[in-house]
């Protein structure tokens, strides 16, 4: 079999997104990444800074944002609109060729609004199907897509859906024909042993060895989703996932933690 | 030199944005026509409802509305979020195949600041270029682009750009690959002789009846500027150019303005 092509999708989250001098230097990063790429990025506070100026009630019910109507509309005015845009033009002055999506256009991820139990979240979308014909395509011609955190029903409703996990689905549906590396940049170097110590960094986990580190209880709870999200794809062929400050993409010496299946 | 495929480009204004039954009448329309095709939506009301919930001044020179940095992040967020995605996610639901774009999306609408003169008009953009090659790929994979009225200046800056202008501009970019007609839809039924008898509809302008009907100032001045935005799609190989309700696409029996050179 051919060796296949590398193909790297990269989340930032609010962290990055909410501080635009971070935001400025991650983009140089990305666009200086040679190959093709793909960008997915999270929220960050304006939506929260928005809601706030239009009088929008924040709904949080066990400490989950529910979305109703209004606040759908107002991440689609967020996510799609002034992040999304501000990060395409921005990378267009840095010679990088992007192109801004949610899961809506070009059908690219359908997803299924979470089902009613206890809880009612409203407009939040669980990924159900990823279509990557038309990325593949971008890709060929040296664009790079840039995702925000929203899809679709195929029935007309957009839904609010997790940035980690889209970037999981992307990579996962990727596989088939590239050697997928997921890095997923957030305001900590990596997997701490201690929560409190930066420095902890533990800078490689196997499924063997995370097993060990959930027994141990040695993860901070906060941590699970990204990192069931991160088994999820490296289960799905996916070949690396990375978690780290956005410098681990350039530099040789800096210090993150790499997840592997052994 | 072989025939060369049809390309229908169509704008829709605020009259069609503002009302969702209006929207999804025209999205129905829009998604059966066969052949490649775009989309080009202007605004709407929503951005000054919005402006109005935010406490932000809009801001009217000479009946001119002046763009600052606050109001560009608004009509970001309002036209290339929310609008330009309840238009894709309909468009899906419909099973037309379609994909949002501002001109810095594939770097498509490059544009320059308009100059400052006896009016600073803010963040206005006066397009430069088109680029037409990513945009000709997807409709090769029968992808429908949908454009808002925002472009860039490749330096980071996104531009707010009449809509009119972007249709016709993309319209003359095309005309080198396609027989291009391009569409102004709006809520009168033409180009009327009298601008209160909706029933005046001229059917038929060519660029030496609209000399003469300027002459005789038979040409409601609200008209004039989309009128020359026809001409000058018609003086660069735009095939024809029609002016009417969003009806003239699809019934044989409507009544619109059609402008051709001869």
């Amino acid at each position: 079999m051919d060796k296949k092509n590398t193909l790297k999708i990269i989340k930032i989250g609010g962290n990055v997104i909410d501080d635009p001098k971070a935001l400025a230097a991650f983009l140089r990063v990305f666009s200086s990444l040679e190959g093709p790429k793909v960008l997915v990025h999270g929220g960050g506070k304006s939506a929260t800074a928005l809601a706030q100026k239009t009088g929008l009630e924040v709904k949080m019910v066990e400490g989950r944002r529910i979305t109703d109507a209004a606040t759908l509309e107002l991440i689609t005015m967020v996510y799609a609109g002034k992040i999304n845009k501000t990060i395409i033009a921005q990378l267009q002055a840095l010679q990088c060729n992007a192109l801004g999506f949610t899961g809506a256009d070009a059908n690219t991820i359908r997803s299924e609004k979470r089902p009613v139990s206890t809880l009612d979240y409203g407009f939040v979308g669980d990924v159900k199907n990823v279509e990557t014909s038309t990325l593949e395509v971008l890709l060929e011609h040296g664009i790079s897509p840039v995702f925000c955190a929203i899809t679709h029903d195929t029935n007309g409703q957009l839904l609010n859906t997790n940035a980690d996990t889209i970037a999981s689905e992307l990579a996962i549906a990727f596989a088939a024909q590239f050697d997928v590396e997921l890095y997923y940049c957030f305001e900590k170097k990596g997997v701490l042993k201690d929560v409190n110590d930066d420095d902890s960094v533990i800078q490689n986990i196997t499924k063997s060895s995370y097993k060990k580190l959930l027994e141990a209880q040695l993860i901070f709870s906060g941590m699970l989703p990204k990192l069931n999200n991160c088994f999820h794809a490296l289960d799905h062929q996916v070949s690396k996932v990375c978690i780290g400050k956005p410098e681990m993409l350039l530099d040789s010496k800096a210090i993150f933690t790499t997840l592997t299946m052994q």
